[in-house]
């Protein structure tokens, strides 16, 4: 190995011990830390952040980089080279000060936010969102200020992803969902929902948790699965797998779902090839590319029949007084009902991406200084009337829902439809040779896994988000596979 | 401030971000991480150790203290020159290497023993603790070749503390407990135990351990109680405290002792001071002083007739079918009975000293050169058939049972028996002004909070050792306050 390649593990390995940090910090803020411990917290953060961009952006690195590039032997290396690359110039730009005060700023927006949904009370996150939005601007200013601030972070989540390809994917998902929907709410069959809202003991709905994780092939040596808030999934190395859900008492499926797409990311990170941990290579390769695995195994496996067969024996077992008198096929039509709600993580699979909407237009709204934070709630409810026929019942349960914004992540959201998308066409290409629904009913997604792992997993970030998305798909994206899979499923289970 | 002060504030704030990953990372470890995760882990912990060695071990240090030892303009920035100064010497004579070596020895080592307690086999741990005692051998001789190698770690964990005083010390207790022990188990007055061992349902020792927390007057909103293989306590910052405790199903005193003496030193950490957070002042001044406080509240405060009577309501309430037949009298003296048994954390107020004497034999003959790691097991057995009169079942209840060596804590052990000491002079000073018992009767320690909060907690690091042990005392350390509290109290209840 030439000892710029040396170097560069050197400093990936370090990269990766901070990595390592701020993910359990996180993961321990959300899941175990007391509640008010983010003082403390904050204080650490601003550090780490601090470290890591010293770490990465300095005179020695650029240099490195430029070395290394030219000593690369393998694609491993020159992943390497170029992944580091991209870190570099995404971060660069940005004064150290800034990108250190704005972690610092995170980890009390997190816990404040937390506090302002519990307590329904928007205006006491406000400020917090409101510097959020600006250091957003300006950090994207920084990074690339002649182009459009909302579309420099569509790029960070998503390489190569541009307003006009969002514009034209939410067009075209709005042009087939809306008058499906609608047509639906006017004349589809009715479906039993009665006996979702009940009481479900939490100790059975735990045991529920560790079967489906069981049946998902999750290995509970490297993979724990805690509560918080918002579920979220998390690795700290291909080894070291956290996941958590939330428990509803009066309603199971709530949990269960987030367990199954919790579980379709975890198995992501836990199937990196591990002679990529301690590199930047570690890890899914894009949020969308991540978001696909959660949603095909939460929808397009969780919430298909073949799936509620085999699910049916267990939900009986652990539930029998509330199941007494419910069908497997009640269940499954139950699950998979489309209802506009006011709660994204909570939506069916219909109604899910007009979710995404609703949020990808303010987040592009804000980020265009078009929407000021103290108006984000009168919008956000008057989006949902406008494209869900619904207004929240209140903040809580609308504008404070997501904990994304409070971490941060703006220009996230619309990675889960496109998640979703990548998913049908997987599962569409998939099945050309790989009989999945009799695979899945019978519990063994071994055959599944294995594709996925052979299409995507293994490599990490070793190939590019766009080649990863060819050889999970089996071909360029096409929104189609995702409105035809739609289409196809919603018209059957309403008999339209 | 001084520029040498600020300079010496954000080198400071960079080791408290270092010590709260660490300290992050080992709670994590012991009480949420999944089971297999210890590779990444020790990756991880390595990068740290190496990070913070070099932030405090580079030659800017050392002129940056002498300045700031000059331009100190208050009491605190005095002391932070001081403790800095104490770390830099501690490991400034050890080669960065080896320092971030054992580091990431011991991430491998805590796993390892926790498999080989749980598997009762010393065997798989005995390469660990070899490499481990080869390492404090080897640093020993770094931090002062001339010094005894067993004297230099003890100096570390209690400034000061030298081998013949502690020889001294034990000699002292062991010429007044065990002839105080023979006559126990000769003419002591039977003491009922029948229903220790029982069901004891783990949703109420649950409740019980949330109770005994709420009288202790910990701050739920900054303590969190995990559970572990061995029950520890550490702190992130005074604002965020972690205990863990361990659940036997059928002997609820376990967890209950192990809750109020993690509560100890959990109130010492969450009182100090928060003007010291961020700065090496944090925390508690030595382990024995530490002890002392977690020795108080289990034992002096948590084992007294007087608390046995405030907590006795809540016992009968939470176990009323256990306690059916139990009196308060025979609960007391129950949690009290003086029986020599193989585990330490179990081990009652008269015979725990007796654990500590083997610890301290074995670990110093092992530091010594004189005993080898593959006959530890022999040399436990035979040193607790010889002062205990007894030999551990399996090695799991005996030379596994304990995590400190593990974690590369040797010559820690001593600090539990002088905190005993400390804590039995303290409550005899405090006694002075105070009417303890009657304030723990009635579920009320405020009092007592206060008065140690104003003797010992507050101040941190922000004296010394020394005079800490002189202010929470009342006077100079006398073991005999000690031995007259174990002679008055076991003589009374025996009946001898």
């Amino acid at each position: 190995m030439k000892d710029s390649i040396t170097a560069l593990r050197a400093l990936q390995k370090q990269l990766y011990a901070y990595r390592y940090a701020e993910a359990l910090i996180s993961y321990d803020e959300a899941a175990v830390a007391p509640p008010e411990s983010e003082a403390g917290r904050a204080e650490a953060s601003e550090v780490f952040a601090r470290l890591s961009f010293d770490a990465l952006v300095n005179p020695g690195t650029a240099a490195l980089l430029a070395q290394a590039g030219q000593d690369a032997e393998d694609a491993q290396q020159a992943a390497e080279v170029r992944e580091l690359r991209r870190a570099y110039d995404r971060i660069c730009r940005i004064p150290a000060e800034e990108y250190a005060a704005f972690s610092k700023l995170v980890a009390q927006a997190m816990p404040a936010w937390g506090r302002a949904k519990r307590g329904n009370d928007f205006a006491a996150f406000a400020p917090y969102l409101e510097q959020i939005v600006a250091a957003k601007r300006r950090q994207a200013a920084c990074i690339d200020p002649a182009r459009d601030p909302y579309e420099v972070w569509l790029d960070q989540y998503e390489p190569g992803l541009t307003v006009a390809r969002c514009d034209a994917f939410f067009a075209a998902l709005r042009t087939a969902i809306v008058p499906l929907l609608a047509e639906i709410q006017k004349r589809g069959a009715p479906i039993r929902t009665d006996f979702i809202t009940q009481d479900w003991p939490l100790a059975q709905q735990k045991e529920l948790s560790r079967r489906a994780m069981a049946l998902w092939g999750l290995d509970p040596a490297h993979t724990v699965l805690g509560e918080s808030e918002h579920p979220f999934t998390d690795s700290l190395y291909s080894g070291d797998v956290r996941m958590t859900t939330h428990y509803h008492p009066t309603d199971a499926t709530v949990s269960l779902y987030s367990v199954l797409h919790e579980g379709g990311h975890a198995l992501y990170d836990a199937h990196v090839d591990p002679a990529l941990d301690y590199t930047v290579l570690q890890g899914g390769a894009s949020m969308s590319i991540h978001e696909s695995q959660s949603r095909l195994f939460e929808n397009c496996v969780g919430r298909s029949r073949a799936f509620v067969h085999c699910l049916w024996p267990t939900l009986k077992e652990l539930f029998p007084a509330q199941l007494a008198d419910v069908t497997e096929e009640e269940w499954y039509r139950a699950v998979n009902r489309a209802e506009p709600g006011p709660i994204r993580t909570e939506a069916d699979e219909l109604t899910y991406p007009l979710h995404i909407m609703v949020r990808y237009e303010l987040e592009k709204a804000l980020l265009h200084g078009e929407l000021a934070v103290r108006d984000l709630p009168a919008a956000w409810n008057a989006k949902y009337q406008q494209t869900l026929g619904l207004t929240p019942p209140d903040d809580a349960h609308g504008v404070l829902q997501d904990m994304h914004w409070a971490g941060g992540d703006i220009g996230y959201f619309p990675s889960y439809a496109l998640g979703s998308a990548y998913a049908a066409q997987a599962m569409d290409d998939i099945r050309k040779t790989l009989d999945v629904d009799a695979c899945v009913a019978r519990g063994d997604l071994a055959p599944l896994r294995a594709e996925l792992e052979k299409r995507l997993w293994r490599y990490g970030c070793l190939k590019t988000p766009d080649e990863l998305i060819g050889s999970l798909c089996g071909g360029a994206f096409d929104p189609q596979h995702y409105i035809g899979y739609l289409t196809r499923k919603y018209t059957a289970l309403y008999a339209l």
